[in-house]
């Protein structure tokens, strides 16, 4: 037991502070008015459908969590290669960013009819309520996880005992990484769940309605429209909050347990400033989206320009505090060579920037790429999947060559660009807390993504309430600014990713690195004249053979892009099944329910709500435990070197997919828009009706099957660690 | 200079003898009639079309070529790291890859007309007469292979001077590899420029023929079709048949270099078998695929089922016999372990089976995957696409699955599956040979593969001399047989690249470690009391660090997937920019020249043809030179390590995204058929529409991006090998 430094509390501070202020925007936003009856009833509606949802989700959810606790529980008493605090924190974990996800979804959910009566006063005052409801998620988000890290910080500093040569901090990083996996088991589910309900929701009542009945989107004739609503909730905004927790968490926890190991030999202090400098960036990066969320405010009768520019504004001056905090933490932790580990954290931070423009250069119809595929739709429907998938596999190399930059200059920084083996620990807490780098203001970059699916459920009401042709051109003039956001918002949810799922794989090493120390060796013992701690990896590199000529490497890597193929064509399987049920349900209620076209009768709501729901709950569980299986058993069966080579093939390509899917999916829903603005023929032409299905293609590309990948690559890579001793222990080459 | 064994003289005896016959068969086809005046003229424009292109190309390439070599002799003479014989293999490779793609495609075009008018007289008639016409072309790619290996083996062991140790074949081995590249560049330009050529035509002639004016396929009021006919020629046969050439000279070459590698310490004669080895199985297996050849003949009135049965038979029994010839070649050749060696040539084969038949499986309409697309036809083309998607990336899990549990018992058969470090040559000989022996029976699949074509221009021909019906339904016929032994010939490459390109992988590892040796150490001396050949790849692996620790590793692999990304979008809105182009031109016609679709009116054939032409001209050259530059980059900048991973991304994520294209395409094309049959509202319906969307989408999938990666992930490999010392010598980081 040992007393953590007064510095430490600084994390709690924020996370509450996080949490207070989140608590403060959500009251806040509830006193607004939520307009007439109308608008109050469909508002309930969603709240309903994304309520009973959720539900039945947590318990899908509920029951995986006890089977996998029941699993860690027998590891971690039975074998003995497991912590018995691991399964407590696994479901923490999970807990937390259910809650995360949960408290997101209601605060937007709450907002949305309030954000549309907003806009029959202002789109300024509309632009106000919506950030700051967004505000509610991103706060919340960062300080659960704060606030769960800081819990099983104390705690297990209290309990675990002191063991020589700086294994102790090493104990308790790795056990919390465990709350890690909890976290990213429920994004898993929620981002695949989630994904699957809003696509076949929304790819069905575009088919019926818009392409074959020919009425506009949130029309509310249509059978699906509420279903569609509901799943911007439980997909954009639940998925996005549980994924980005995942992320933050992750970066954190593995930063720190890199730092433990990377410093082991140092004095003990500074290895624990090294664990806490992640944990305090993260806390000071928090507090600085704050600071930032209150830039965000705009003068009566602003323009849309204006409006981009004070989010922009909220957003860098967050990003410049950090640059300058994270450098004064560095210096007061007294890390050593803190100015080149600092590099890392601003190359980290510039790579998030950096994806985020290349996603909106590569997804908004004010450049070439987009356009050209606008321009494809005058040759029919075909060109335009042609051109859209063209842009999006090209697009997928900007992000690739910045994250390889990225890689090569935080490790670069953090080891003064001295690529020896002797550094190779300095070098991978280099590229983690790039990662926290990325993430650190995340209270306000995620505001400004969760602003997004909440301007779309505005604009959504706006339509169903048949409110003035000006309130639905400030909440179309919202919602067109969220697409922007949201776009830079997934180019930075797979950056993240990415670079976490690196920092895992090293935590990864590590943990192989300690086993093995443990099993053949005493680390005090020299092997060959170097510290056995050391003289293992080299040990541990020709035993479990992770070098590329290791045919289980090999062999590993390409089952870890199989996982990746494989996966994405389930997800868009299940959407496309799910999405052929809903249409047939429009259809038939088109059909059957007389008067519902002329707006005479009402629509089954529920019943396409009912279809979203069960084809989600049906169709997420066989992909979502691919992720966990498939890690475990190339484990069993090709060890250490095996799960290596899948973990760095799943990474690599899922990245690359992720971006490819997004981005295209991206421009062919701006394309549409770029006619619908009056380009080429505009709404109702040929070259539009085109671009329409181009647009509904790349609904499950965007938003079902890309954002699952980035919880794909980083669940994959937590089960590996937390199952690592399977993997070290019993193989079967 | 040491003298051949007599043996060897049987490697040149085949490829005489399949070159005989393949002249043999050239020479009968063209005393058969060509038919009416209308058929010859068509035929003739078809002719003149592809040979103007392939001049043009040959052109271009020829540029390339002189480029290359030019920087050959200067690394050979100036640097020192290469051999002088370097810059001659690796143009008579371009060479003779490019004279097997000419004489396949003149073979081709002489036949299209010829088949049409056999099937004047029966169904028969025709099918033999195509199936001869395609072994044509895959006996003069397996002769031309045999011969240029002969003709080098022969040079430089006539030239190459004694050296100690086993280090004469490792060099005679490693310059003849060169000549592999030369033939993997002559390849790529064949398969993008000729991918970009005939999708460009193709989705040109359906966007505005079939989905616009209503006319069909292959109708001759259709601007575009003769040079949709031309792309069959110069995409499908001369591609193809570039394509395998290569995969068949670096798959025998790349299994001698590690043969001479794996028995370097065994005596003389052993070392010179195991280089004899793959030579020979290769000689043999085009003698036993000339044997299935003649078994491939039907009676008079033999229904389709008859005729894939017999088609079968003949590979069956090629297969069936090489499997025994190649157990009494190893245990001749006195080779060590023959039987394990002779597994591995045995999982090759089957290996090649099951992807092929997993090929089948998933975009052959008589299962499942393809009838899912046909029924989503019904809900749109937006569905289509969704689920044509689904289905690709789904599909790509059994190959892959496949080639993983290949590459683990090829390399554990010939190791007794002993894992160790120790046994690593041996293994890796294991991993090169099964793809030798994938690809023994090229002859026969080849030629089921070149048949294909044929029978579509057969087709074509007919529809455009206006045939009578029960000709065009024997066209037919023979076109969807064709249909079948493309898709699974397109398994096949890139199966057997796939295969290759790790054998290449492979020898770029011995030719690093060579290096080593001969940079660090001498060979004979002891290291920690290990030989230095085999401590130097202990060193190796320390120096360069080809862990996946090494952040080098890490981005190499980024970057490889990047490449592959980078390149099919490169060549899908290559696809996409060079179709507009033709749409535009088609809509001209159809609009400008009076009476075109009443048939009254010639449409000017020629300026599609050009248009393609130019379009294929222009579009190629930027991806394929990024295929030679990217590797010899990475390893200015980040050395072997990254090259390393380079390969290891390229090829893993290449082989994936290669058959999700493949299939996805091969699917949408088979859903459309189907449809076609009656099913769904047959041909006219609006679900038949959706699904000529699909197919024209997939059009670029499965003939252009697609098979174009299997040749990039060769390339690259080949550029890494040749290129080794530059990466070794030279690099930034």
């Amino acid at each position: 037991m040992s007393n953590l430094p007064l510095i430490f509390w600084f994390v709690p501070f924020a996370a509450f502070t996080a949490l207070g202020f989140s608590w403060y925007f959500y009251k806040k936003m509830i006193k607004e008015d939520e307009g007439n009856e109308t608008m109050r009833k469909i508002a309930s509606h969603v709240r309903k459908g994304a309520g009973a949802y959720l539900k039945q989700q947590y318990k899908i959810v509920g029951i995986v969590f006890i089977i996998i606790t029941v699993i860690f529980s027998i590891l971690a008493y039975g074998l003995g290669v497991q912590n018995q605090w691991v399964p407590f924190a696994f479901i923490t974990g999970g807990f937390f960013s259910g809650l995360a996800g949960f408290l997101g979804m209601k605060a937007a959910t709450m907002a949305s009819a309030r954000v549309a009566n907003a806009c029959r006063n202002s789109l300024d005052s509309g632009l106000r309520l919506a950030f700051r409801s967004g505000a509610v998620m991103g706060l919340v988000v960062v300080g659960l996880v704060l606030l769960d890290i800081s819990i099983w910080f104390t705690i297990l500093n209290q309990f675990i005992p002191e063991m020589e040569g700086g294994y102790r901090l090493m104990t308790i990083t790795a056990v919390m990484l465990t709350f890690g996996m909890g976290a990213s088991t429920q994004a898993l589910f929620a981002r695949v769940g989630g994904g699957i309900y809003t696509k076949a929701a929304d790819v069905g009542a575009d088919l019926v309605g818009k392409v074959e009945a020919g009425i506009p989107e949130d029309d509310p004739r249509n059978p699906a429209t509420i279903a569609d609503n509901v799943g911007d909730n439980v997909g954009d905004v639940a998925g996005m909050g549980a994924d980005l927790f995942e992320s933050f968490a992750a970066s954190i926890l593995s930063t720190a347990l890199l730092g433990a190991a990377a410093f082991m030999s140092a004095e003990p202090q500074i290895q624990t400033n090294a664990v806490l400098a992640p944990m305090l960036i993260a806390a000071a990066g928090t507090i600085l989206s704050l600071v930032g969320i209150f830039f965000v405010r705009t003068k009566e009768g602003a323009t849309m320009k204006q409006l981009l520019k004070s989010l922009g504004l909220g957003v860098n001056i967050s990003g410049v505090l950090i640059i300058i905090a994270s450098f004064l933490i560095l210096y007061a932790l007294n890390i050593p060579n803190y100015v080149g580990i600092w590099g890392s954290i601003v190359i980290g931070l510039l790579a998030g920037i950096g994806i985020g423009q290349s996603t909106e250069y590569f997804t908004a119809s004010a450049y070439s790429p987009t356009r050209k595929i606008s321009k494809a739709g005058t040759t029919g429907p075909a060109t335009v999947i042609i051109s859209g998938v063209g842009v999006g596999l090209v697009s997928s190399a900007v992000p690739l060559v910045i994250i390889a930059v990225a890689i090569t200059l935080s490790y670069g920084f953090a080891t003064n660009f001295n690529f020896d083996f002797a550094n190779l620990n300095q070098g991978l807490y280099g590229i983690a807390i790039s990662a926290v780098g990325m993430l650190s203001t995340l209270g306000i970059t995620l505001a400004t993504d969760a602003y997004g699916p909440i301007a779309d459920n505005a604009g959504g009401n706006a339509e169903m309430s048949h409110l003035g042709p000006e309130v639905r051109k400030r909440t179309d003039a919202l919602d067109s600014l969220g697409n922007t956001t949201a776009a830079t918002g997934k180019g930075f949810a797979i950056g993240s990713a990415a670079l976490t799922a690196l920092a895992l794989l090293a935590s990864y090493f590590e943990e192989v690195r300690m086993m093995f120390v443990k099993i053949l060796h005493q680390p005090e013992t020299l092997i060959n004249g170097v510290p056995a701690k050391d003289a293992a990896f080299i040990d541990f590199v020709h035993h479990y053979e992770i070098h590329l000529m290791n045919p289980m490497v090999i062999v590993g890597i390409f089952i870890g892009v199989l996982s990746v193929f494989l996966f994405s064509g389930m997800t868009m399987n299940a959407v496309g099944r799910a999405a052929q049920k809903m249409v047939d349900e429009v259809r038939r209620q088109f059909r059957e329910i007389a008067g519902i076209l002329e707006g005479k009768a009402e629509p089954d709501y529920a019943r396409c709500v009912e279809i979203s729901t069960k084809g989600a709950q049906k169709e997420m569980l066989l992909p979502s435990l691919l992720a966990l299986i498939i890690p475990v058993l190339v484990g069993l069966i090709f060890g250490v070197a095996g799960v290596t080579g899948l973990l760095i093939g799943t990474i690599s390509s899922g990245f690359a997919l992720a971006i490819f899917m997004a981005n295209a999916g991206g421009a062919w829903d701006n394309a549409k828009k770029y006619i619908e603005e009056g380009n080429y023929g505009g709404k109702g032409s040929d070259a539009h009706k085109a671009t329409v299905i181009g647009d509904t293609v790349g609904d499950p590309f965007k938003d079902t099957s890309g954002p699952s990948l980035n919880i794909l690559i980083k669940l994959m890579t937590m089960a590996s660690v937390v199952t690592v001793g399977v993997a070290v222990s019993y193989h079967l080459l």
